[in-house]
């Protein structure tokens, strides 16, 4: 049995990735790409690496009726079509973050409030490795932001081992590619001003803040920094333990415990935490082009690190949206998502 | 049934990607990878995107009989060795130049000689593009040099339309990405020397052009330069036609027409020459990691500019050698080698 | 005796440079910097190296009197406003293309025609490597273009020596930096885009041919390729010389000749060609920041390939306007122009 | 009055940086440059921006009389050689860590202990933003370290305002360029390795800490990350100020009160922190090639974080040991610095 799929907003880099992974996965057939700028152009004519595909970018205006729609639209958008979108397909997997806070009162203080605040009981956040639940009956699966997926999958395991108390100091300091910008552009960046930066581009109070309080109780600072690299978040998150499992000190064995208790069946989470040549701890390059999370961590005396590295683009985003379809729908998790990364490789 | 393959020097660059495509190859199994400096360890030390493999480097003069050894050895290893290769295996793939050529005297001309002539003429070139007889019965197939294999993937239907004499000027200007200065480092190609560069590294003379005065009995003038990228060989050759293909002048209809005719079925070749878009002609970027080429052209009055742009690390080197592995043991050819690129990457 | 300057266009990336070089220039004040865009705006608004500068972008329609009016606009402004320009100021020195060529039946040919033709003959050239006759007393110093002067100061010396007949075979093959692109953006230079490539983007036809068919007299094929570098033009010129100064052929110590006759005594070329290290050939690097070119050539047979790489920014533009400046009102030619280069340093 | 300078480690980055400086320093004049490994050869076969240079390398064990001697040798050696250094020259200005901390205690608690600790007293740490007392009798003035720099920098007006309590939670997060590796390579330097990365090289226990602590009594958590540049070290320091200085809350306001109060007459530092365009913060590219640091700071509730970005081969080793030297000759602080930044500029 194939499911039918649609990608709106499919001439984003999240929405050609979603393509890219889409056509060669298992289960589901691509019936749709909407564009409204792009409209009646190939698909190839925007994404370079599907030249091949036989398909062109269509109104968003006209869905077709499918199985999934995948909406991978700038935020503010799902939420405005979000009945269209239900009425064309089985389950809508939004991109954006019109879905994933679970309150309107969270959208008036994060986002400038919600359109449609009544469908929001109909939404899962799909961060798999937080939680599977309730996924297979969601109507509206809410892949987390990339930022933040990066973010929780460095902390999870400390919660879990309760070595994180709720009023525990936690900075997370992010390096982001510019693929995050999207692929409108801008002055900030263009190639020249883009090009060898380490740019404070969200000092404080980034948005993604809020799905990572909501899920873990935990109250962050926040920074993210533009740096010289297309795709790829890594997170480094500083964090002074003195939760109940913490007590006694934490001690390189104790994470190795608690991050093995977390993710040791995670199909797409990799601990990389020491060890010896050139890679030892979590690197966007590792996982460039793949659905993979390299986690990893070290003990400073009452300091504890906790690194994520992922690809924005996939498992912060397109990738991520497939991994909580084949759950919404039932299928092998890692179906389509079997991608392995390069090596060498430049800028991811 | 399945066939079992070796990777003889498998921590460099080209074996670990002849790794990540054996592995999931359908039809090839992976039983051994040597590497003298790092044996015992996991291959996942030197190659962090194949972290998940249980493999580790064994020992290449302990070599154990296999289907076919892929040899990723620096020039000069593989024809020292061609006897114990061929000893443990059915076919010897060779990814080193030290059978590309057909006559001990093309090794004195070009290369330091060569020390097991006699096995010559059991090799057969494998740049399958240009041709693919002889593979099937093949012992030695010998893998195309990767700025050879885009030169000569940019003129090839020129050569076949006729319209290219013997005597006509060729120019072939290559770019090219730090993956062909090989794992091994060193001053030149350290990050903060290497950066950024435009670097005229081979102004005259590079060893390619014999394998392609060879194949098309043309004189080349060939110059090659560094490049900021990682991944990637880029020719841009400038030819001047006067064969009797060309008479009456070269017009875009004609190149598209002896394009089409040359690579209208392969597999590997993506033809992309004008058009709209940020895209119009052969990128290294828009065919990383994976097997294709971008083959285009121009015409500018008596002169028309062909370009190619590859992979150097898969259709320049360890994609071509599955490839010409599928051909010579009758396999689907292009078993194993259909990676999708992405986009956007950054430097490849 | 100090002169006094205006920038016009001063927020592009070429004007920012003029500012940066005239405000430690020995012999020049800037009394003026126009910029509608950010009229009223600090320069270090726009420019960040220069946040110490108090100095305001004020309305080009509103020109102070000046002895040197130095105009970074788009092509096409200057011609329309060259009467303003010199009602303003002593001298116009231009960098824009618009009074490069010295007639309009050339600006019919390469351009969108000219409106105001009657200028042209009070304009002079200015790359002072090809003469610096007419100079000092030139209205309209008209400063070459980045990728002709790039070519050009590889070819003189073969030109100079006779080398080269007019119907010599002579392919520019460039490789340039996203400053060229300027300060605007749009798709194509946008950092995900633009980032790693090697981009044929004037596979044939480029403008600049027009400069150096005139100054020449040599039929020449271009083709510019966009490399990822934010600043920097770097030409190889592969020529096949028959003129009498190539009889009985072109050896290495001939072109040491040629090249020296023709630089020996030029302040900002420098020759490099081969020797030992790590930079062995002219690099657009080795000059980021500074005036300099660095020439360099190799024989090969039948052919000579001439190198020249710049800082487009520079050389190509903003430090040659001021060495025409310079010469035009009779100062020290160096003036203002003795930055040294940096070493190591990324992408320039 | 000319004084006289040698430059002992010339080949690497630091060393070659300080005869950029020193060879257009209107006080000093180099006299001697060594390096074991190029002796004989010209400083341009090493440094090609300094090509121009009539100096070749001589052998570190003949050194020639002079007023100042710098090293810019790796740890270890000015340790073993401070007496002969000391003989050979009126002052020595190492760049090193030899002779930055005060005791020998410090020494065997971060580095191997030292071999000569009986000159420790001789040395003055030699940040002057922290302070200018003892330099100008000095005997060794010891030059800060290129990350310890920038992590100060950005908390200095912390400490100075008594915002920073000694307990008070200080992370410094940084991002350092390729340079910091120095010339000699090796595999995690290597571009293909080293290309892209967001690498966290040092995610515990920098020695640098050490010169931090000592000099503010702080205790700090430092995590050190390797991005894609060559120049550049950028801080990020997050803070959660508790001082009799934070009392009440750290508004914004107060840091612009702080920060100005600490740098207001400072010449090589900026304040950047918040205002509007593409460079809001501070950035690295926004001061390659000076001895500027960027300083600048973002209020966030309980936590203020601090920046501060510099080039590490200037600001954070030749600029500065140049800097130092200028103040223990009682010369103008600023001879021989006043570099401006380039824009745009790629990779610094």
């Amino acid at each position: 049995m194939t499911l039918t799929a649609s990608v709106v907003g499919a001439s984003g880099f999240a929405g050609g990735e979603l393509l890219r992974l889409l056509i060669s996965h298992p289960e589901f057939e691509v019936v749709q790409a909407t564009s409204r700028e792009y409209e009646n152009r190939t698909v190839g004519h925007v994404h370079p690496n599907l030249r091949e595909l036989d398909l062109r970018f269509s109104d968003p205006a006209e869905l077709e009726s499918v199985d999934a729609l995948f909406a991978a639209t700038p935020h503010g958008v799902s939420m405005e079509h979000v009945e269209e979108y239900l009425d064309a397909a089985g389950k809508l997997i939004d991109l954006s973050a019109d879905f994933r806070l679970d309150s309107e009162a969270a959208y008036d203080q994060w986002y400038d409030g919600h359109s449609a605040p009544q469908f929001l009981s109909q939404a899962t956040y799909a961060l798999p490795e937080l939680g599977r639940e309730g996924l297979e009956d969601a109507d509206i699966v809410a892949s987390g932001g990339c930022n933040a997926t990066a973010t929780m999958l460095a902390l999870k395991p400390l919660v879990d081992a309760g070595m994180l108390a709720p009023d525990d100091q936690v900075v997370a300091d992010l390096k982001v590619g510019s693929s995050e910008g999207g692929a409108g552009g801008g002055a900030a960046s263009s190639h020249p001003e883009r090009s060898g930066v380490v740019r404070p581009y969200a000092p404080t109070g980034h948005r993604h803040e809020a799905e990572i309080e909501e899920h873990f109780g935990l109250s962050l600072s926040f920074t993210v920094h533009a740096v010289d690299m297309v795709r790829g978040a890594a997170a480094t998150c500083h964090t002074f333990p003195t939760g109940p499992g913490a007590e006694g000190g934490v001690e390189t064995a104790d994470l190795w415990g608690a991050y093995r208790e977390a993710y040791g069946d995670e199909p797409f989470v990799r601990l990389v935490a020491g060890g010896g040549g050139v890679y030892r701890y979590p690197e966007p390059k590792s996982v460039a082009g793949t659905n993979l999370a390299e986690v990893g961590f070290a003990a400073d005396g009452d300091r504890v690190v906790a690194f994520a590295a992922i690809d924005n683009v996939m498992k912060g985003a397109a990738g991520q949206a497939v991994h909580g379809a084949n759950l919404a729908f039932g299928l092998d998790e890692t179906a389509g998502l079997n991608q392995t990364g390069l090596h060498p490789v430049g800028s991811p």
